[in-house]
């Protein structure tokens, strides 16, 4: 038995095969694979291959490639069924389950964003990631960087790319259910800055219901102005909102401010039981927690006009080998 | 007292002339309304700003324009609270009570979405609408123009434009309504078309909890491929589901093929209680009813490079004045 997740990614992967008339390769599935959102590396799909052969849904032609058999054909149409359309929540939990820092180690993984940018263009980017991390406008000051030829990490990088990788705000979410609060995504949304403080979200996209990430919706539809809100405090900022029990309100705030001192930050405030938390609406009982997203960097880079492609949430990733960028 | 659709453009319409250093004209107010998705035009904003002078909520300047009272700038705050956020589901409700079509009689008003398109684009893009109503790919084959100089319905034409008014998919959910079937629009989606058949959904958003309409973000991301699902019979489409009680399925079959008699078509099938439908998931004990947006057409026209904007379930429309496209 292998974890929901390598399952979903053996689907996708004997999809691509069977979509080709040609035995294909590790690399383009790679390509692929990278092309609908799975950032995994060459070396990573080698393995799901195997397993693919040894369950006979696949047939490795040499060092041609490989193509789908009929079992895997009768295989993936079953698969597909309950495969073809992932709710991003289902994706979004199994990350928050998979977060395991310890606030007092020091020790496990984050969620991270991955990022993709053209190599040419890494060092303005860079630099303008640097500027939003002095605005605070990212969940930490450390990040992650994948060059082609990385190996330390199964990151996919394409090639003539760099892949960055920054905390994701549904850290938080983690940090939450480890602590033994349980906690439930909201909303992805854009939140109205004024005087460098938000003021209220303008939009709000459900994290349930969707199959596209909502933070990913707004940044697609290049609504945010995140360099203008650090020039002149006004502007559109990413942010999203979580609700947990309001009686988990007190020792959420405190691994909160934990959270802070390992440089793990951005959460607005803790709301009131039942009440809108900056327009966000929230169940009875439970009270709202916005966050600014480390998405806002990556929105910055590309009002500069610097291509960017961004996965969010994407993946998890030991904190303590992510350093100060 | 006045419905709440009349408070929301007041609030509206304040915010404007609030936000503006001078005093504002009806036009500027009608181009700045426009812009944030209300498709009213000049006259119906001066009949508003007369509400608003009654209040004592703007003061009129001679023929220069309006500016916000004290008691304004108060009544404005208060509301901001509230009214700030909508959520597309209200507005959708809304108009979906507000269709009163009558199947027998003929008379009543549909739902219709409004697209804007140059002047000078507009011969071409009609071309490709009716294009795409002869593919079966619209709810209806009427539709209304407007022009600049319109005076028969208050839509609101920017100047070098042309207003479009298609019949929207949200109608069936008030004919639903309208036959006492209570009915919940569920997700806007991309299907996949296989041999000119639906498929499956491949990406969905909900209705619910979302201030953006989903159509409206598929469209935004040009995630479609109608032109080329007309060509090869593969591509992907605009579709939604609503769902219904399964009670209620052979009351609603009978709605929509009387319907279709009567120029409004678009339905695939109806679901099977309790089970997905196209991969859409469905509430027990209901039936999911998926429906291929008229927004398609739009889809098409912007695929051909002709720039168009869309307002989808935009307002209601007598069906009798919509003339054969």
């Amino acid at each position: 038995m292998t974890d929901p997740n390598v399952e979903r990614k053996l689907v996708e992967i004997m999809r691509i095969i069977s979509e080709s008339d040609k035995p294909v390769g590790a690399r383009l599935i790679a390509d692929e694979l990278h092309n609908r959102g799975y950032a995994i590396g060459e070396r990573a799909v080698r393995y799901h291959l195997r397993i693919l052969d040894e369950r006979g849904f696949t047939k490795k032609h040499g060092y041609i490639g490989r193509t789908i058999t009929e079992r895997g054909k009768k295989e993936l149409s079953d698969a597909l069924i309950s495969d073809r359309l992932g709710f991003i929540i289902s994706r979004i939990e199994e990350l928050i389950y998979r977060t395991d820092y310890d606030l007092n180690t020091g020790k496990g993984n984050v969620i991270v964003n991955i990022t993709y940018i053209d190599k040419d263009d890494f060092d303005n980017a860079a630099d303008i990631i640097r500027y939003a991390m002095s605005q605070g406008a990212t969940i930490s000051s450390k990040a992650s960087i994948f060059e082609e030829d990385s190996t330390e990490f199964d990151i996919y990088v394409p090639e003539g790319q760099v892949a960055l990788a920054t905390v994701c705000s549904i850290t938080f979410d983690g940090l939450l259910l480890k602590s033994g609060i349980p906690v439930s995504p909201l909303y992805g949304g854009l939140m109205q800055v004024e005087n460098h403080e938000p003021e209220g979200f303008v939009d709000l996209i459900s994290y349930n219901g969707t199959s596209i990430d909502p933070i990913k919706l707004f940044l697609r539809r290049k609504a945010t102005s995140v360099l203008q809100t650090f020039d002149t405090g006004t502007g559109k900022m990413l942010a999203n909102v979580r609700e947990i029990p309001a009686a988990a309100a007190p020792k959420a705030l405190e691994m909160l401010e934990l959270a802070g001192k390992a440089d793990i930050k951005g959460h607005i405030c803790i709301g009131e039981p039942g009440a809108e938390v900056f327009y966000a609406p929230v169940s009875r009982g439970m009270v709202g927690i916005p966050v600014m997203t480390g998405i806002n960097a990556v929105a910055a880079v590309e009002e500069a006009g610097i291509r960017a492609e961004t996965l969010p949430v994407s993946t998890v990733m030991e904190f303590r080998r992510m350093k100060e960028f």
